[in-house]
Formats: structure tokens, C-alpha cells, sequence
């Protein structure tokens, strides 16, 4: 703050009105300055302020995820910053709107004097990105380069490279939902439970059926649905064939995490998931407007510059156009968990043993009792229970311990 | 659903898009059709399929809140209805930006065939007001009219009554928030901790500043400020005063109901208080969303017909301004409960107690076995304690009940 | 520009992303930072942004209009100016529901150390309000301070006595107004036929169906109607009683001006009279989501800090509330425009001659030919004529002169 | 309208509001009822009201273009009913956001009832997609299956083949841009100058600086991206290229059409093109948002059911994946416009002659003289003249038809 000598603070001083101002320059500035290239930069800035409250809110969160015990009454702080960062990418989609004023004839007016200036060359998108959990290697090349090389000053690689070290906001989702309850083998085990259900779904619905089916086209057709929907699942219930997805990047989180997130969706209801559901959901939110502010940015371009080639050097349009794919969001698997979800009146029903621990509201004074006298050296420290997770490096295999979320 | 004989459903069956897309008729359909008077109704139209979504929504909440004994499980469903209404509003905010396409000339044109119809004859508009909680006496007369009487048949005249005589969601929300643990005398004691509070936050903060100042002017002011900041304080703490705020309708919330929404809203953190202060949030939110709503509709009537006498007969302008007043506000209490937070420091501190009863995360091994192996008399089933609310008459006054929330 | 030396121009230094990304220092950064206060300055700041973009473009709009003769090629100019100026608005208004994530704790908790600082010591806000045309006696008084008084440097002092003594956009409008086509007394005399048709409609609509009346309350009652309709469009046909209301600062434009806004606003379908209504559409979005804003901005306020004292020592939410009347709409007569228009069909019809001068459509081939034979020694005055407008005390009364719009 | 008996006419009764709510039937409706098929209804309903009206405005878009002599008067009429057009997509790409607060696992509890219900049977977005342009041979087979192919009765199949036979948008904007002024050959043959002016750019901005290059590598990468700027220009210049595109479907409008909408791109600024600039403005708009408004059900139905089989039989998601195409775009070459842009200062500067045929400003004392000197009895074939064009098959060649527009 730029507080003036003895003088009480002021609005001017607190915001650095001043300095902020101070940094608009139209590259046009001189003999023929081009009216549309100020709403260019402000544009620009407002983006560039936005994604800096993006990065303060992400990395507050990746931080309150990487305790090693996650403070339960973090929760609520978590969902509210996640949220947070939800409204102002809906404002983000929505600033396009004000650039689309600019005409392309107004844009060729001062495009020349930007040079190769490209918001590829925005750092704090690529932070975001890495921060979110985008993976290197799903990354399109633009005009034959990673985005790495026009970042040559030390402090933006040091940047980069702790972007890319540090845990990514995928990366601790994924620990934090292979800790998930339920997915023990000797309390609930949920994973054996659901294969079993989606088989007898597949079967009632859509097998018998084809057994029944008299007219044969019908019955191939039929046949041939019932395979590729088996097969869809096969996609999960196969761990080889889940991790030979996840080699080829079109799937993110370990197995055990999606195992996790299945559990959430499907029992959401039950108190102790209603949070992380949310979670859950506002990072798929995320996800899905973050593409569509990339998909706002491609029609853009498109109206600006059409297919010329862009100010660094590439066909900016078909460069943006391929970063539209799922290979650029980060929670794909958020998005794609749906295909799994099965009919409530298959899912395996939850048993005593899961719900009471599950369920932070059903404890009967004889359960509670139950617990109390129950012996330390099984039902275990209730603490340990409901109060958080085990450290990620937490060697204690107690069944207790298992059942830990966060 | 109209599907046809044999056929399998289809998109319009199943959506009654014939029905629906059959309900425009033109007042000006005859000889001289005014082309945006297709606008008006399709405007309104939606209006009135959303206010039925949000009337269900809030019916299904409403009726959430009303078991006697409120499934914990169901407060993650709470919480995204509210939600599904705050985005509903969102866009029934932005929505008036269409209808500002229209011209008052334009208007002008099919005005005159409207008659008396007009949006105060809203049936569903009338329904949300009340299942919301806005007040009958708050209400201002329109045209020397009181809504109802625009209402003559017998079913509109069934449902309002229903809306006024069936709790709304504020009285529901009172009866809820009477309920949070914390307030009992004989556990944590809430109030009488915040009023000590309270008054040693005045005193150190204003009034010992107050003493130290030799500047006799300065004293002056600063003597009132101090005033000024304990009256306040007073209109809560003193509850004889409180109460009178409660009769002018200043105040719509029991006294114990708004120190509930306090010690919520103070302790917010604690897991136990986090989906309760989304609740509060959601519905301060809902209010603010509707009390925009109401001023949107004010601007378009201002540019549609200025000071013009309504088609209702009255001057819809001064009215509909008059109807933005906090006097319409549902939730006015929880938009001004920040004039009673104090800041974090001056906080009464929870004590373990209380602590291990609101937070799910709390319990430690020991606490565990005090809790089980406690004195069934005082510190009570925690079955009670946590499981639910007794029913709103129940007149158990066992210390074990008060520490009841939901 | 901070280009780095050799280097060519790079999308950091163009936009000066370091310098813009090193304004956000935190009042609460030493030992206890508070996180939301990162979101408060960032919201502020990106405000401070579009201000700036805002006077931009309508100091360029201003401009465009000062020019003593403008360009009528510059109309489509003004027109896309000023709809960006709505499409930024439109975003102003929803971005407050990104800074109503903060929860009013988090704002006491950082709140002290703002000091005086508040908002109404924005310089950007005041110059708004002042170059669109707000009058420094409309201005409700906060804290017994005019707003000036918290201005104390040399700059900012300089900037608001310039805002205030160069003309403000209502004042231009009126200029521009003033010269609508159409309202000279020689060529079509609007005003007359605009009192004729006026009274025509007031007798055969309202005063005639009163004197068929028979029941005498009713009788009552419809007169009443009448005169209240009369008086109301007394108060611009009776130019005395219109500049009451000009004193009264209830209106703003000169009579003349209004009278030209009246004649755009029924005549609009002329192609010489489309651009022009489109800028009065367009100052009215203006004004109407400038008060869209206000009110936002009292919501927000309401929500964090109740009705406790601002920071700069108000009670902000009761001043805030204050701004929202018409005092501070500087297009307030083009919303209560609405209220004088007439049904078509009542409307003067245009002449012959009025119309061959407003319809650029009229020629026919042989005028054409006429206008190729023309000789050039004269089409130097084309330029008054047509291309734009006599100063403001041309003296000239030609015929010719009278087409004079722009 | 359903006025009851006798009774005035009621805001109800206007808006058949009964008949509307009475609309609603859910198919899970019997014994297990699933709350969020309500919104599902409701969204989807609203979305078909705002359809309607967007086709309602369409159709008299298309209607005021198809009259063979357009009234110049209707410019501004045509400008707002697009605009209304784009405020309405808005909403309907920001409704998306409500619509995803269903959570798959509800959608799953009803999606069973649809049966092969499926928005692939919208009739409405069929139409609306044959009224603005979508080509026949661009669209996509979803399950093997033609669109056309769902709608078995006789009033949708009449609809749809009037909605192909009857010209699209696309269509008559093309008509209608054919005959921009300054295409003529004798007037002012535009088309030979941009080719100059083109070439001339290529030449000095990109090939000079080749020839000067001394470096092997660095001259073959600038040949390379010279000739790549050369073949995007002979795309058009050349007229056998040019066709070639057209064939395949990668460009929508005839050479000449093109060739207007470039005139009306690069001399928006001359009043006469003011409002021509306005209507691509606009249908550029609309083009985008459709596409927006594609991207966002595509991404609410990879939520919703990931990569199942869509209620349709096809596998939903990657058939709108491919919609998102730009073969869906009506208005391709609007938004690929900018790629042949010039700089100002290459641009053909006007003639006299052109431009007093654009100006409406350009009459002289004189030329107003001969306009009213003009015989009435000629001022008849003003109407083909200026007031409008001439029908597309219009065989007059006479100098002064050459100055049409519309």
C-alpha cells in the first residue's frame, strides 16, 4: 500500500488506484492510436487479476488438502473457495462477450505492433493448468513448441517448475479418495459389492431380455448392446484394462480413487458424503467451465483473426480449436463417472457395520455404548474414526484405520 | 403425457410441447397483430413455468424442515434445492434484459387490450411471497386493493389460503434455529457468554478510547459513536427491545431463533454448523435474488410507461417501487445479522464440552468412553443429542433434548 | 510497455502483467492474513479496470459529439461505444455476486484496518457520475461531506473540476437534441401537432366516455382519471409548468430536448431517425444498469456490515440506499419518455416535405440526376447542411438548414 | 385467451397460465416420483417457448427480407429482432447452468421412462436450424438415422419441408448482399481494386522483406508463410477456388455475396453501410451463441450420462460432439471474414462517385433544389431505386439501378 506520509489510509492508497491505472500503454500510443486497443489491454488485465484469485484460492486449497490430517472443519472452507472460483470463471465466460465489441478490422489495426506477444504466453494460465492437474503429456504443441520454451526469465520457470512438482489439485484429490470409507475389503468393501450389482443389473436388463427376443435381427441388435455396455464396464471392473486407460491418459485417477468417487456419488446422501460430494461436484463444475472459457476464447479468435496465423507465429484458431478436447480437463473422470452409476434399486445396499460409521447421526446410546466398551484393539479409537486420515504414510493397517476419510 | 395410441413416446409427447406451444394468443391477433406482443407472453410465460419450479422446490424443502424429527441425510438435499433456486433466480434476473427489447411504443400499441389484467393477479407469485414468509401486514395495498381480492376462484382462493396457514419457510426456519445446540443454559450457555462479549468489546474498543481523549470535541463524537454502536447492540441483548422490533416488523425472527442464526453464523467452522450456515447463506441469497428481481421489474415498468397508471388501474411504478423495501425481504434478520458479529478475537471460546457435542471430529478415545460411561442424566442419550430435533410441541425440557439441533 | 531490452515485445511486458500482479498488498498480511481480503481487492481493482475502460469510451463519445459539426459517419461509432459501455455493465452487475462469497466474518476480521478508506473515495466512480451528467445538487450528502472534500491531491482535484466544467454526455445529448429535424415551426412544426393530437386522444379516450357515463360514482371516479391524465401532460405541453420541474431537478433535458427525444422516440421507423433512437436505447440501459449496480452494491453492503457505520465513518447501507432514487439517473427524462408517448394512430402524420427531408430514401431519378449535374462550386456547404450542424447559435434560419440533425 | 364468462379479462386467462401448469406430467409420476424430473421437464419446456419465439422473429426477419423491394425503413426493425434474437440465446446458453444442478444419479431414477424420447426430436430446433441455414448434406446422422426421419406427422413433416423449401436466412442475406452498392463494375468495381490492393500488401508486407532476408533458413520459413498467405487470398480471388469451397461446404455464400459482405466489412463507416454491418454483427452473434448453446449440452450431457447410450439409441455424446463442427455453422463465412481483411491504409479508397451514391449526406443546397424540383410524376420509380432493389431477377442494367442496396 502506498499510504501518503502521515495521511490516513485511503480508498486510492489501498487499491494502488494510481499504479494500477498506470499500467495501460497502447502499442498504437503514437501517431495513430487505435481506439479498441485500450478495451484490448483492460480485457487482458481484468483476466490476468481474475486468474491471480484463481491461483490465491487453488493453492489455498491444495494446501488445506495436503495436511496429512485433513482438518475435518476445513471442509466448509474448502467447498466455499471451490465455489468461489466457480462464480468467477462464470464471470470469465461470460467477459467474452465485452471483447466480441472489437471488430477485426479494428484488431488488424494494431495487431502488427504486438509481434509475437500471444497469450500462449500467459504464465498464470499455464500455472492454473498445471495446478488443476492437466498433464504435460496431454498438452497439443503450438506452432512446434511446449508452451515451456517462451518462458525464459528465471522467476517465471521457477513457477512453472513448482507448478508442475507440487502436488496438483487432481493429484491430492486422488489421495484424498483412495482413503475414502467403504472401500476397505473387511468393513463394507464396497468394490466387490458394486461388481456384483452392475452384473445382475446387465443380466436382468439387458440379457434376459435378449433371451426372450424371438426375431433374430432384433435379437442381434439387442445382443450386440448388451456386449458394448458390458464392455463399458468391463472398462472399470477389468483393473488391466482401467490402467491400460490411464496409461493412454484417457483416464486420470488411480483405480482406487475412482473406486472412491463412485462411493461418494452413489451414497451421497448419507451425511458423511454430503461434503465431499460437493467437492466432487464443484470441480466438475470447474472442469466444464474452464472449457467452455477455452471454447468462448476459439470463437473469438475466429472472429477476429479467422484463420490467419496468430500473433506467436501458429494458426492460433486450430492451436485453440484442439485444446477443446478432454485431453485438457483435469477431472475427466468427474465427468465421465456417470456411465457407472447404476439404478439405486441395484446398488448394494449399505450394512449396520458401514452406515454406523458412515453416518454420523446414528449412533443409539447402545451403539454408543457399544463403541465405548467395544475393545480398543478392533473397533478401535473412535478418534481415528471420524476425526481425519491416517497420514498418506500411515503404516497402521488396523481395520479402524481404514475406515478414515478425512 | 399425450403419447400417441401405439406409438413409442416421443419428445413432444413426453413435454406436451403441442399443449404448451398452443397457449399464445395474441390480444392483438386480429386485424392489426403488434409483433411484440409475442414477446410479452412468451416472457411471462416462462416466468410462470420457473415460478412452478421454484414453488416445488420450496414445497419440497418446506416439507423437509417439517418432519418432527429432520433426517440429518436430507440436509445435502436441502442444500441443493436451495441452491437449484438461487440459480432459477439468477436467470429470472437476466431474463428482464429480453423483455427490455421491446418499446414502450411498441407496448403502447397492445396496452389498451390487456384491460385490468395484470401482473399483480400473479397467483404463483403470491404463493412464493408466502411460503417464503413475507408477511401479510408488511404488505403494501396496491391500487386500495389487497391482493386477494383479485383472487375469486375458488381453487386460487384454496391455495393461498394453504400458503398463508401452512408454516412458511421462515417459520420453519425459526423453529429450526430455536433448536441449535449451543443455546442451552446449562450446556454452553451461548447468549450469556456473547452478551459479556460483547459489552467488553465496546468498552475496549470504543469507550476506553473514548476516556483517554482530551480533545473535548473529539470526546464528544467519539462518546456518541460509542453510544450509537451500544444502542444498537441493545436492540438484541435487552429482548424486551428486541421483541418491539418484532411487533413494528422490523424484526421477524424469536429471539431465540436469531441467536441461533448468531451463534451459526460465529461458529461456522465447527462441521457441525457447516451445512446449517449454507443454509443461511442460500437463503439470504434467495432473498437478495428476489429483492433484484423486484427492481428489475421496477426499471422495465419505469421505461415501458413511465409514470403511466397501470393496467391494473393503479400507478404500477410507485407501487412496484414501494415493494422493494426490506419490508419484503423473508429473511431481512439473517441479511442484517452482521451488525451483531463481532470479530473472532473477542469470540466467546467454545469449551470442550460443548465442543465434543457439535463437533462430529472431536471425540477422542477418552472423551468417548466419559461420554458412554457418563451419567446417563445429564450429558444424555446421544442418540438425542445428535440424532434429530424433538417434534416442535414436544415438551420434553430434558437437558439431553437442548442440545438438539435438527 | 516494459519490453525487455533486445527481446521482442512478449505478452508479459505488453500488458505489464508483473507490474499489475504487484498492486495487491493485504492490510491483514503480516501475522494474521486474512484470506477473503485477497478477493476484496481484487474485485475492487478489476472495478477500477472497467471504470477506466468506461471513461474511456465515453470521452470518446463526448468527443464525437463536441465536434461542432459531427460527422454523421461517426454515428455507428457512437452507437458501438456505447453498447460496449452496456456490455461492461452488464458484467459490473453480476460481479458482485463473486465478492458476496466473502462472509461478513471475513470482513470484520480485516475490516479495521481499512481505516477511513472506503468507496466513496473512488475519483473514477465520481468522474462517471459526472461526465454522464449526475448534478452536483442532486448528490445526497454522506457524512455531512460532499464528495469533493475527500479529494485533497492536485491531480485528482483537477480531474473532477474538469469532468464537472466540460460538458457531460446529457448535456451534449441535449444539444444534439435540440436540433431533431422536425421541430422547426416552418418546416413541421412536431411540437403543435404533438398538443393537437395529445388533446384529440385525451378527449375521445377519456373525456368522452365520462360524459356517456351515467352512474355517477363511476362518473366520478373516470373524471378523476382524466384530469389526472391531463395534468400529467400539461406538465410538458405547458412549457411554464415544465420548467418547474426543471428547477425542481425532477427533469433535465431543455424543453426543446425533449421535444426532440418525443419526435425520435414516435418516429423512429424513419430510416434518418433509426441511429438516433438506438442512442437513446442505449442511454437508458446505461442509466438503468448504473442503478442496477447501486443497487447491488446496497444488497452487498447490507449483507456484510447490516447497518453498522461504514468505513468512512457513515452508515453506508443508509446512504447507499439514498443513491438509488431518479436524482441520480442522468437519463431520467428518456425512462419517463414513455409516459407522453401517444397510440399511433393519433400521431401526426408526416408531410410530404418533413418526410422527403428525413428519409434519405426519397430520391427519385430524376433528383438524382439533378444531384450529378449539381454544381461543385456549392457542395462545399453541403457540409452545414448535412453533414453535420450549424453551431448551436447559427443565426441562419434557411430552409435548407432546418434538415440539420447532427 | 380463456376469458372467463363475463368477467374482465384477467392476467391468468391472458396468459392461459392454467393450461400452461397443467403441462407438467411426470413419467415417474405413479408410486415413485423422482424430484428432479420436474426441473427437467421445465427447462426443457421453457427452452421450446424461447424457440418459438426465436422462430417467430426469424420468420419476420425472413419476411422483411424477402419483400423484393426491402423498405429501407425496416433496417432498424431487422437490427432489434436480431438483436432480441442474440438476448434470447444468451439466456438459453446460461440456462445450461440450472439444468446441471440435476445430479446423473437423479437423472438415472427417470431416464429409464423416456423410452426413445430424446431432444433429437425437437421439431422446433430443426426448424429453427433450416431457417437460419444448416445445410442438408453438412448435417450429421445420429444412429444411423436421419433427422427428418422422426417426425411421422403430417403437420411436422409440412414444417419441416417448408422450412427446407422456403428460403433460410442464409439464403436471402445472400440475395441480398449481392446487390451491395459498389460491386458494380461501371461504378466502382471493387473487386478488381481489393485484388490490387491485396496483392500489393502481400507483395510489400511479406515478399519484399524476403527478398531482402540474407539467412537460407530464415528466407525459406518466410517464403513458406508468404505462399501461405497468397493460397488463403486465392481461396477467394480466385473465382474457380473460391467455388471449389462452396461445393465441398466449406463456404456458404455465392462470390458475389462475399465480395458484399467484404465491402460492407471494410467500409462499415460510410453511413450507408452502418446498418448493413449491424445485421453481420448480429447474425455473426447468433452463429456463435447457437454454437455456445451446442458446447454446453454437449458438456451437461457428458455429466449426465457420460458415454452411455443416449435415450435416442445413439451414443448421445458424440453425436453433438460432431454438431459442434463448423458444418453447423450457418453463417461460417461471416466469422471467417476476418482472415481477408486488409489494413486500412491498403484499403481502395472510395471515389467521389461511390461515395456520394453511399452518403447520405453528400446533397448540396443545389442538389436539394433539383430534389424538389424533381417531377412527382417520376418520383415513382423512386421506389426501385433507392426504396428498395429490384426483384433478384430484375433485368435493368441502368447506372442508377446499380446503386441499389436493398
Amino acid at each position: 500500500m502506498e499510504r501518503k506520509n502521515g495521511n490516513p489510509l485511503s480508498y486510492g492508497d489501498y487499491l494502488q488506484v494510481q499504479k494500477l491505472l498506470n499500467c495501460q500503454t497502447l502499442s498504437s500510443a503514437g501517431d495513430k492510436p487505435v481506439h479498441d486497443e485500450h478495451l484490448f489491454i483492460i480485457t487482458h488485465q481484468t483476466y490476468e487479476l481474475w486468474f491471480k484469485q484463481v491461483l490465491f484460492e487453488l493453492d489455498s486449497v491444495r494446501e488445506l488438502f495436503m495436511t496429512p490430517v485433513l482438518d475435518e472443519s476445513k471442509t466448509l472452507v474448502i467447498i466455499s473457495r471451490l465455489n468461489r472460483v466457480v462464480q468467477i470463471f462464470r464471470l470469465l465466460v461470460d467477459q467474452f462477450l465485452i471483447l466480441e465489441t472489437m471488430t477485426p478490422l479494428d484488431f488488424l489495426e494494431f495487431r502488427g505492433n504486438l509481434e509475437k506477444a500471444s497469450g500462449f504466453q500467459s504464465l498464470q494460465f499455464r500455472l492454473l493448468e498445471n495446478k488443476l492437474g492437466v498433464k504435460e503429456e496431454s498438452r497439443i504443441k503450438y506452432n512446434q513448441q511446449h508452451y515451456q520454451s517462451v518462458f525464459s526469465d528465471t522467476k517465471s520457470m521457477e513457477l512453472l517448475k513448482d507448478s508442475l512438482e507440487s502436488p496438483s489439485l487432481l493429484i491430492l484429490l486422488q489421495r484424498w479418495l483412495e482413503r475414502t470409507p467403504g472401500l476397505e475389503d473387511n468393513v463394507f468393501n464396497f468394490w466387490k459389492k458394486y461388481q456384483i450389482s452392475v452384473n445382475r443389473w446387465l443380466e436382468e436388463k439387458l440379457l434376459q431380455p435378449v433371451e426372450k427376443e424371438t426375431d433374430p435381427k432384433r435379437k442381434e441388435t439387442m445382443m450386440a448392446e448388451y456386449q458394448k455396455e458390458k464392455d463399458t464396464f468391463d472398462s472399470i471392473l477389468n483393473i488391466d484394462k482401467y490402467n491400460m486407460y490411464v496409461e493412454r491418459g484417457e483416464r486420470r485417477l488411480s483405480h482406487k480413487a475412482f473406486q472412491g468417487a463412485l462411493v461418494i456419488s452413489l451414497y451421497r446422501d448419507l451425511p458423511r458424503f454430503n461434503q465431499p460430494f460437493q467437492v466432487l461436484t464443484l470441480l466438475t463444475d470447474i472442469d466444464s467451465l474452464l472449457t467452455k472459457w477455452r471454447y468462448n476464447h476459439v470463437m473469438l479468435v475466429q472472429r477476429m483473426i479467422g484463420s490467419k496465423v496468430g500473433t506467436g507465429g501458429s494458426s492460433g484458431y486450430q492451436y485453440l480449436r484442439a485444446t477443446i478436447s478432454d485431453r485438457y480437463k483435469a477431472f475427466l473422470d468427474l465427468f465421465n463417472l456417470s456411465t457407472f452409476l447404476i439404478p439405486r434399486e441395484y446398488q448394494p445396499p449399505l450394512t449396520t457395520n458401514i452406515k454406523r460409521r458412515l453416518s454420523i447421526l446414528s449412533l443409539s446410546k447402545q451403539e454408543e455404548e457399544g463403541v465405548s466398551s467395544g475393545s480398543d484393539s478392533n473397533s478401535g479409537s473412535s478418534a481415528d474414526v471420524v476425526d481425519g486420515s491416517p497420514a498418506p504414510d500411515d503404516g497402521d493397517t488396523g481395520a479402524n484405520k481404514k475406515v478414515v476419510f478425512e
